[in-house]
């Protein structure tokens, strides 16, 4: 079998005993009944995912993939592609808000060079980025498709490859993106698999104004209707109208699911990814862990199709990682509120009455 | 001018030239404008609270104030009083939810004493809580007052002077409170301040059932008909239908402002405390950032009649400062955003070509 598959097959349901543990437990922490709710629902997850009664979430990171997407020239960004390769070398130099948000969480930033238009060499020689470019920026996917079948299975393997390094390394692992247009390549993404009109998963992305959305609405329709992407073949969608970044992270996502480990899946392009990843392998959501909603309007159908609420929503649409990040603290929370409060028989306090 | 008086003069607004000079360089960040959304007006809020573009927010407590109240005989929760007492020595342990949310925030946690109907002496001898204990918990305010006006006024006097102290040590404060019954004491004050029907702000508390929950209902309207507070004196509202735990909270909230410190309101029964706090002095809502949003009914006509709106909503409903913890890192956050993220000039990336 091959490492594509293999990594396929590794990926099995979170293990139910360690649910039913952690459930008896947590039903008799001093508190009231699941007081903490959804970090309780959290816990659970993470007991489930890890196999353990101790789920480790220390040892963080935060994977930048980035990419470019040859359909910016069809006007549907706000922003030049040159902000791509920008963009890096601010993540590198650590003057982005990526690099303050894993502050706060403590974690490792990892930026991988995807298909960045650009020469990106003297980043890869240094130590400071991955090289991984699969190309010089995507096809224009209104004309035609993103990448061929192959590259869009490589570009998923490569992120399986980097998911199973870092699982050595790293308790946790979250996605984040950086690519010009890539909210363009998403929305095609949640427009075919969550079988909605493109204008119901189209939005602002960096802020565009009435007359370049009605145009990306338009340019996405087009997309739609020149790839004709098949909605149960992933690996087609991904070819047709996705992204190298994109196609990394849906690696990444598989990657880590079949290494047990958590991933805290960013905002909407990071859950077109995942999108990718759960119509590879349908069982992969069961190790995502949704960060925030995104203020991006097809994030809701990507969320409901996964089955996944976010735990933060705070207006965010930057992506980067950004908002997985920021939901760390709260997964480490999950984790203690399961490993360090006491049961109404360990601190002896008394029980409801009724 | 007495310390209460001096305490509430030297509240003042928000210094707006800090928060103008924050918008400006918020508004030059290499990201799509205000992308990170309501993180960076919480940098606002924090640079018009601090007067500073560097608001400092490592050094972190969460005030844990404990207080009993009559009001538990007439059957309004589902546990019995002793558990004040229990889940204090709880937090002195360790073991306590908050505790554990503390450690993800990196907070100290300071338990005050300001009413619990037990003997907590030694753990004031061993210095492992403060003494500031009001009475042997409150008078039963479906029957008379709970307190009289001097004590009423003596609790906020002592949350002010906590304050004064912790403001010379810590960065930023956090309200958190343990006190069977004292959701009934904060639907009281609720419904007085919001001019609600006590049936719009009565809650399930720690999860009493449909009987229990139409008794209590009940109750409040009782408690309001007995006591008939005067809706615009924080004073008179506290001393009939509040709390020794919510008058010292109140007054940790207004002693905060007065240092210009921002302080983080947990859930239903510390933002019922900011409306006590509120109605004293309006001008302190400035210095409050609400952190969750509680399960708890009355807590979203609270937040309303505050003009906030919570940073987390993830089925909270625990008090002890539990949801005020977990604000921390997005506090955190914030700041790092104002602090640590490069300009578009700074780090040389192309700004939107429209």
């Amino acid at each position: 079998m091959d490492f594509f598959s293999q990594t396929l097959e590794a990926i099995t349901p979170q293990d139910q005993d360690s649910r039913k543990k952690a459930k008896n437990r947590l039903d008799n922490l001093t508190m009231p009944h699941w007081a903490m709710g959804r970090l309780m629902d959290l816990a659970l997850d993470l007991a489930g995912i890890s196999g353990s009664m101790k789920p480790p979430v220390e040892k963080r990171v935060v994977v930048v993939m980035a990419g470019d997407h040859g359909v910016v020239s069809s006007g549907v960004s706000k922003y030049p592609q040159e902000v791509t390769n920008q963009m890096v070398r601010n993540f590198v130099a650590g003057g982005a808000v990526i690099n303050a948000m894993a502050r706060v969480a403590r974690a490792s930033v990892v930026v991988v060079d995807m298909g960045v238009n650009a020469c990106m060499e003297d980043l890869v020689e240094k130590g400071l980025i991955l090289g991984r470019k699969m190309g010089q920026g995507t096809g224009d996917i209104s004309h035609g498709p993103a990448m061929t079948a192959d590259e869009a299975r490589r570009c998923i393997e490569v992120g399986m490859e980097l998911a199973l390094e870092l699982s050595q390394r790293f308790d946790i692992l979250a996605t984040g993106e950086m690519g010009i247009g890539n909210t363009t390549a998403s929305s095609a993404i949640t427009a075919v698999i969550t079988a909605k009109d493109p204008d119901q998963v189209t939005g602002r992305g960096t802020g565009i104004d009435e007359v370049q959305f009605r145009r990306k609405v338009s340019v996405i329709k087009k997309i739609m209707a020149v790839n004709q992407p098949n909605p149960k073949d992933g690996i087609d969608i991904l070819a047709k109208v996705g992204g190298y970044e994109i196609g990394g992270l849906a690696g990444l996502i598989l990657g880590a699911a079949s290494q047990k480990k958590p991933v805290i899946v960013d905002g909407f392009i990071s859950t077109a990814a995942a999108l990718i990843a759960h119509c590879v392998c349908p069982i992969s959501a069961e190790y995502m862990i949704s960060a925030h909603r995104s203020v991006e309007r097809g994030h809701k159908a990507a969320l409901a199709h996964l089955g996944k609420e976010p735990l933060i929503d705070l207006d965010l649409r930057l992506g980067e990682g950004t908002g997985a990040a920021l939901a760390f603290p709260l997964v480490e929370a999950a984790a203690r509120i399961l490993n360090e409060v006491a049961t109404f028989g360990e601190a002896a306090v008394s029980e409801a009455t009724t």
